[in-house]
């Protein structure tokens, strides 16, 4: 969506890697009317569908999450990354390989927290090679929920995740597809 | 206030540790009326400080800084646990002792997203020895930002960090004190 573009070109930088660094408004300084205008965007998108969870990753989904949340009003579930002191009792778990960190996590979601009744909308800042929501579509399959959408503020499409999870007919929402980037230029998918 | 203590009296479960689990509504599963609620009772509190930044550390103050921002309309910049790839150029770091992961972490915020032109509402779930609060203090005293006040969801009062806060003059608003808990009780400080 051209507002997720437009703040993409103005606020963004390339980096070596593949990175796009957003940090000034999405992940590390956040600019909540833009992510006010996000989750409205994921509510237009998805609100048909019977949404019951908001699910994410820790920690730069879980804005995302909470402004969605607040237009669908459900509870936002955040799968975690380390074994806290405080996770007793059951939990569903998938190892996550993590692109911004290169290292693999595994991602833990207290099993009280997601059922087969849930209709879960899933949602996250990047979506790179897919890993990160594939750990998440994981998680609701051990838990016999259904996917019933997943929305992503930013898709770098050259890499490939989201052309696959597209394939697997998964209903796929990015509000911006970034197809090429270098130095100089960033090039959305249209 | 009432609606925390609430709360945490008809869903928080002690455990053992000083552990007080509230994560069926607050740092697992979040239950987002009630933290627009927290978010609410902070810009009540606080909304003639002036404040130009609500600042936290990752993951779960996260849920109730983007709520509160969006009282306030401001920024929420939160410091970082580890060291990414993405954050390159000048840091803010402070060493940080995770109650809850029983860890040392090292805390950063880049430069960039704080001055000495900034006044500060730091904002976090829990406060119990202090010490995440103190690490987000250190960092604004590197800055030569303002701490303008802090709102804390759940202090718990017998670990003294709030007190000790206190006492050196700080603006601290927690929303319930825990003074005692045990598996029958919870006894908030009135």
């Amino acid at each position: 969506m051209k507002f997720m573009e437009d703040r993409i070109l103005k606020d963004g930088q390339v980096r070596p890697g593949h990175i796009l660094k957003v940090d000034s408004f999405l992940n590390h300084q956040l600019d909540i009317s833009l992510l006010s205008e996000v989750g409205k965007a994921f509510y237009d998108r998805f609100k048909d569908k019977g949404i019951t969870r908001i699910l994410t990753v820790e920690a730069s989904g879980i804005a995302i999450a909470c402004m969605t949340a607040e237009y669908f009003q459900v509870p936002v579930i955040f799968a975690k990354k380390s074994k806290s002191q405080n996770l007793d009792g059951d939990l569903f778990t998938s190892v996550v390989h993590s692109y911004t960190y290169g290292i693999d996590n595994t991602v833990t979601l207290a099993k009280k927290f997601l059922s087969a009744n849930d209709r879960v909308l899933i949602v996250d800042d990047f979506l790179a090679n897919g890993k990160a929501v594939n750990g998440l579509i994981d998680i609701c399959g051990q838990a016999g929920a259904e996917v019933a959408g997943i929305g992503i503020a930013i898709e770098k499409g050259f890499q490939g995740g989201g052309d696959d999870l597209r394939a697997r007919g998964y209903d796929l929402f990015s509000l911006a597809v970034v197809d090429e980037m270098n130095a100089d230029s960033i090039k959305f998918r249209s």
